[in-house]
């Protein structure tokens, strides 16, 4: 396993293995790796000859007061993880490599519209415009076939495949299920944030989404009727604070008037200090 | 030479030629050639083994007011000025391909900044946002390892490559001369709107860069001094509206305060109803 952290090393890397006529796979993370990181990389070896991860916390895609000096970083240790993995690269590029000009002008990638103006577009403005573009920028660098995500961040999955097919990027998307704690917590890096009251709690997120799903499963078609359902249950938790619950189109991230077709329940959370999303796609 | 319509035949033209290691040159055009895409033809031949032009009149990056519906075009005429020049395919999409959703949301490659706000950007709201979009869009499909602009597009060649260098790119940008005719008019495929009187007038632009230039090598550094002479000179013409004459660095297209180093003069006019730009870089 390489690890490349000068992004001139990286594009030479991709390229050689892409002249070979390999299929490169694209595993693209913030670091602290989970259980959910490792089945995108699992996934990716199933179906690539090459697989490249990369460990960058992206600055342009944290707002001011959220958690970016606090994120959980340790290399060492994510490369222990995944030291059995067959991965063939990690690309770990330090902020300045990635942006040599921060205070200047810049090119960003953005997509115009509600899709990344709803939900965590809402709550966290700039968000998504920070993702396309450091996104696009890797994406430039390891020029890889197909690129993983994970459904946990479903609202990020369908900004990528919206770029990927605005901008005409030669990329197959693939995502992959939410990985989850046995009760039933979204694993996140995040999740070392709670206290150990917190952790107990988080639970309920899940329960409250498999709730609604159980609700629709029954027949319920009004998205007011599953949604009040869902706060009330949440609410019953002091620590909780909720930020939003919605039930949108799973591509469009619209809110549905009524259950018909595929539905995407999304939520985001406080739980003490630590910022939780959590989401269900609906068939 | 092969004519190309739909973006996942462009796609698989390229590719097929890059796994068998060729290295590809691209030349961008709104079409209706003139000797400046010819030469920028020749130069892709002199330095790469394919080469590949795409005739597409971008809509969004046109103002509302502006000359879209009535920019010539014409293939059949393109096709036979360039029969001899062994381009190896024309790219040649319909808007329906480039942009199937013009309505919904969308995504766009955007330099924020003065870069794109000043001089074209300034005249031209939304000009530059078009112009990298577009571009970021023909990079993806084509694939080139070196693509051609014109010099005559001196603020658009500085954008394209800044959004190159911001979203590592990995295509070489390589900029060409400003060809002119006999006269010093800079060709350009709005000229054909020119009425014979206004033709007659518009070598003026060049000549008052030359006098610019003519200033410099005398030992002027003030901008403001060669302003207003360009100014002057211009204005004896009643046909000629100023729109900007500016004296600008080349990379940040900013003003400059005192000719030092590299410095580019640039203009833009209306002659009658024609938009007509010019400029000189001088060392």
């Amino acid at each position: 396993m390489k690890i490349i952290h000068k992004i001139k090393d990286m594009v030479e890397f991709s390229e050689n293995f892409r002249k070979d006529g390999k299929i490169i796979g694209f595993v693209p993370t913030m670091g602290y790796f989970h259980e959910g990181h490792i089945s995108l990389m699992r996934e990716a070896k199933k179906t690539c000859d090459i697989v490249i991860v990369s460990i960058f916390v992206n600055p342009i895609h944290f707002g001011k007061n959220e958690d970016f000096n606090t994120y959980p970083r340790d290399l060492s240790r994510d490369l222990k993880m995944i030291e059995n993995l067959s991965v063939d690269a990690v690309f770990n590029p330090e902020v300045k490599e990635m942006y040599p000009d921060p205070e200047g002008l810049f090119t960003f990638v953005d997509i115009e519209g509600s899709l990344t103006k709803t939900l965590e577009g809402k709550s966290r403005t700039g968000h998504f415009k920070g993702v396309t573009t450091v996104v696009a920028k890797l994406f430039n660098i390891v020029v890889p076939h197909k690129a993983y995500f994970g459904q946990k961040d479903a609202q990020q999955c369908a900004v990528i495949k919206k770029m990927v097919k605005d901008l005409n990027i030669n990329i197959e998307i693939i995502i992959c299920p939410t990985i989850r704690e046995s009760d039933g917590l979204a694993m996140s890096s995040r999740n070392t944030y709670l206290s150990a009251k917190e952790r107990k709690t988080a639970p309920v997120l899940f329960k409250t989404l498999q709730m609604a799903h159980h609700m629709i499963e029954l027949g319920e078609k009004d998205p007011k009727v599953i949604l009040n359902e869902m706060k009330k249950r949440i609410s019953k938790h002091h620590l909780i604070s909720i930020d939003y619950i919605s039930i949108v189109n799973p591509e469009t991230i619209e809110p549905v008037n009524e259950i018909s077709g595929k539905v995407l329940i999304a939520l985001a959370i406080k739980l003490g200090k630590t910022r939780l999303i959590d989401n269900i796609a609906i068939q």
